[in-house]
């Protein structure tokens, strides 16, 4: 059978990575693909690598409310609004926003607003590899952010090897991570050739990657992240630092990640020592995560990529809605990157 | 049912993108994944979005024998060798190299060789949207250069409208195309935020767009090709000059381009002054198209863009396959590209 | 002595490189850095590599009447009024915009407006190579266009040996040619890792190659010009064919180069085979030319490369300013480009 | 006066970069111009910012020590040996390679290999703004790293601020900091559109670092260093993080940093919050710092940018070497970076 699914948002990157996705998925046709600002404005005018007379639709509740699952690729503005409404008539819905990840207090926070419905968050946090059964069952489920989750598939398993208070996180992300939206910072003649961090101490990534540290593995505290980025569309790369606990060897970093891993259709741990490549990730869901161990400082070093648009967003909401309506969770979601 | 394929030659790109789209076809298996020089080498250790313990096979003509198709993805040399091979023996066999795509004069003059095998040439040549039928039953199938079926696809429909003699070719190519072999001249240090000509006036897809000008529209007379080299790693762009006959009027430009590829899945005609984006075709087997015509001067500008590794390599090669195999045409061949 | 220059429309791309090379200018001093819109912003904000406190200057005709000679590196808009504004007062300008390169009937064509000061134009038109003393004499100087220098250098010495009528200019430049505002197709994402053709067939500069082909050598008829956008910040190649007329020959074809810039600084003619590279030239003034003839095709193919902000822009320009203002041609304004 | 200089290693990135400074500088003739494995070789076919018929020159030590001074720009293995040679008959160099940059135990655990000269090391260190007077004497001046030169800049001001042990320096370079040599990993294929760590967690420059932050602030302990490889060609780029001591303010770290360069002509001190972008640099002596405080981990977070053969090796080199020579300090070498 096929699914009639409907993305909101369709005009960002997010939104464009799915219906790139959809194509090529055999049980999911995108029945509404809208956009607020771009409603009748063609789809091949924002998107070239979708050519065809189609246009996007206006983003219309009632009709979302008919379909068998919706993606919100917008903003958390609009997200918290929509999904609102999706969650009260029990429609099922990824939220690719930060909307309904955090709970009410770190929502305050971190966004520095209240949060609307507080009694709909914290919604499902869309990380398989730690919540699968719960996913299945959700309604509501917040599709990680991209930094995020890239941190997350690398620390989870070592989170009760290293010492709290210890972690650093060095994010390094393609340009699309920052969206469509036009900024004097994301035009091609600054960032190309160029590289800068950006948004130091306080990226909002900060709370989420320590608030499911703690719920799927341990509270390590608070952490250091910086973002940059990196003059590439696509691609991200997280170098994480953290002092081990006395007594834990290189080898037990290592058998940690593989065995939290083994049956993981799209995490890879590589060796210790081979590097994770960014566009061997993109295009794809898959996350590639190694770690060394210097024993001149007693850290662990773990970088791990993932496709921004990827396990990050499209791909890993994918995911996520595959698991949602009962289908293999595999399906249409694909673990090879295109490389080079 | 699945069909057992092999590559030879696997550890170059177009072996590594066949890699890659195999990962998602439902009905090929790579059985054999070989590569002359690097047999015995792990896979991930040179192609690093195909992680696993998985090594490079040896070349055996015989284990290759056994298989329901081989794709030769080596440089012409090896796949003049194997490719009579596997003909002798029946093999269906789509060779990606120029081996066998020009008769033996087409040889002789721009590869400086005799073909050792002119009972074989020219083998069917892999353009399904002038030649589907022959591919279909073809045993051998002689898949098109990356600059030679770009600039076909958008030239054979406007060679009765040219005149001859005034055909110019401009085209530009991700590093891909150059492949893996390492030079001096594709150094990332010299290539990074550079842009170069390169091999003109006698780059040897010359002989191959005028052969298959003549083949499958008219013949235009010699052609002035000018490649160059892309500081980007896929996505290859042609930019064609023609000068119309007197009374060909924009509107028949328009109209034989759209006419030609009205059905073809994978041939998009942009409307007249849409520029076709490189990008929004790579790691698809898509093919977009677009002309202006020049009232000044009277010449139609044609520009055309494909994937390097795409169309013009592993996944025309696949859509052939799928042909030769009696699959559906498009099974596994996307047709979506990465934007952005 | 130390002359007291200005420059307007400083927050520009043409701006910010003038004031890096005057930065290293033994003899010339930015006493006014004006940009209209950003008058009291700090220069930093906009231009990283100008750290420090300086702020942008309002845009006071009085103020710039006092000076030695004045940059306009504005938008054709805005150079108009100025332009006119300090011709009438002598005031030495050399004017980076379009505004006064054409003849009234030329500017009318290609930019859809009457000339508002027809009695200014067409001004002295900066190209040293073919106007030293002209230069070296004018109150007003047209800077040429950056795709039309690189053709011009190309092509002059060769327009008495080829055709009328036969010549195609295919450009590819790097994204600070299209400005500094913001537009989706400058996005970052978008321009990343892409390439395609704009503009065509109509791109404004295609006028003012025709013409000046035309006053510096031999009108060779209109010409088909196609502009494509590189994604590198900075770097322009052009590939321009032509038909050879009988009897001439590849050694004509190089001598007429070879001879036309011998004692010329900054344009140097490689040998034939050898082809230009926009990062050899990127930072300088330096133009590579290089020619081959296809005796196939009895055409010439002549790749040339320039700086889009150099020979085509601020280093063309203070080039200009240096003979206006009597002092050497070369003093401050770089030849070698910054390579890798 | 015109010093008469040689390059040794010409062939090279940091080679290539000084010929390009040299062409500027009014007061230093390139008079040897030598490249071992290419004497005889026209300068042009490998560096073609530097057209013309000049060949490399043979090394021949008798010729350099007829010299004003020599610029070592070979790997550390040849400069081990020239370096002795020229300090024997006192010729003034700056060796740009790590041969002489550490004392001998060091180079014994860093390099592997005993030091062949143990009397020689170590060398002056050639970082004007911590030991100007010591360059300006000296006859044999070890020139920085590309990597130490920006950590050291960024941190040394504050190493009396921060907690020993709890240094973590995260690195990103562009490629040409990897040298000419061809390696797989450094082809524009792989390079291109991607992202990746190397080399931890013992690469060679963590030893310096640790060693010159001892020499010129205080000694912080054992470091976290890994570095990674930006897909440009130049611009460097790291992030350190730090905990800072008890009592420290936000205040105390922007203190330090602003008297620490007050007076520096190359090193620029950013606002907090401001970021310092790579591109800014390119071309340039220039390094750009900035730091922020995160009130939460109370780590100082501080982001410094060079261009890899700027600071970090050509142009560095060139300020030593002008003080060296007793020229004023700046002669030559750029401050304005080669944005956008």
């Amino acid at each position: 059978m096929t699914f009639q699914v409907g993305i909101v948002g369709a005009s960002g990157y997010g939104g464009a990575e799915l219906l790139r996705l959809l194509a090529g998925h055999p049980q999911m046709d995108p029945a509404v693909v809208a956009a607020h600002s771009q409603a009748g404005t063609p789809i091949a005018s924002l998107l070239p690598h979708l050519p065809g007379e189609r246009t996007f639709d206006a983003v219309d509740p009632a009709q979302l409310a008919e379909l068998d699952l919706v993606f919100l690729a917008t903003p958390h503005g609009p997200a918290l609004e929509l999904g609102a409404t999706l969650a009260d008539v029990g429609v099922r819905t990824v939220d690719l926003s930060a909307a309904f990840r955090l709970d009410a207090e770190g929502f305050k926070t971190w966004y520095g607003e209240d949060h609307p419905r507080p009694d709909l968050i914290p919604a499902v946090y869309g990380l398989p590899e730690y919540a699968r059964a719960q996913v299945a069952e959700a309604t509501l489920v917040a599709n990680p952010g991209c930094y995020v989750v890239t941190t997350l598939l690398a620390l989870l398993p070592l989170t009760p090897l290293v010492a709290p208070g210890s972690v650093v996180v060095d994010g390094k992300s393609g340009t699309t991570g920052a969206g469509r939206a036009m900024k004097e910072t994301l035009h091609a003649s600054h960032v190309g050739s160029s590289f800068t961090a950006y948004g130091a101490p306080a990226h909002r990534h900060t709370g989420e990657i320590e608030r499911y540290l703690a719920v799927h593995g341990r509270d390590v505290g608070a952490i250091s992240f910086t973002p940059h980025l990196l003059p590439i569309p696509r691609g991200l790369l997280i170098t994480a630092y953290a002092q081990l606990q006395d007594e834990v060897t290189s080898e037990d970093v290592q058998t940690a990640l593989r065995d939290a891993y083994a049956d993981e259709p799209y995490v890879e741990v590589l060796p210790s020592g081979t590097f994770p490549v960014t566009k061997a990730v993109v295009g794809s869901n898959a996350c590639h995560v190694s770690a060394v161990v210097d024993p001149r400082t007693r850290r662990v070093v773990v970088t791990s990529v993932t496709d921004n648009l990827g396990k990050g967003a499209a791909s890993g909401a994918l995911q996520n809605a595959n698991l949602m309506l009962g289908l293999p969770e595999t399906l249409g979601v694909p673990v090879v990157g295109m490389y080079p």
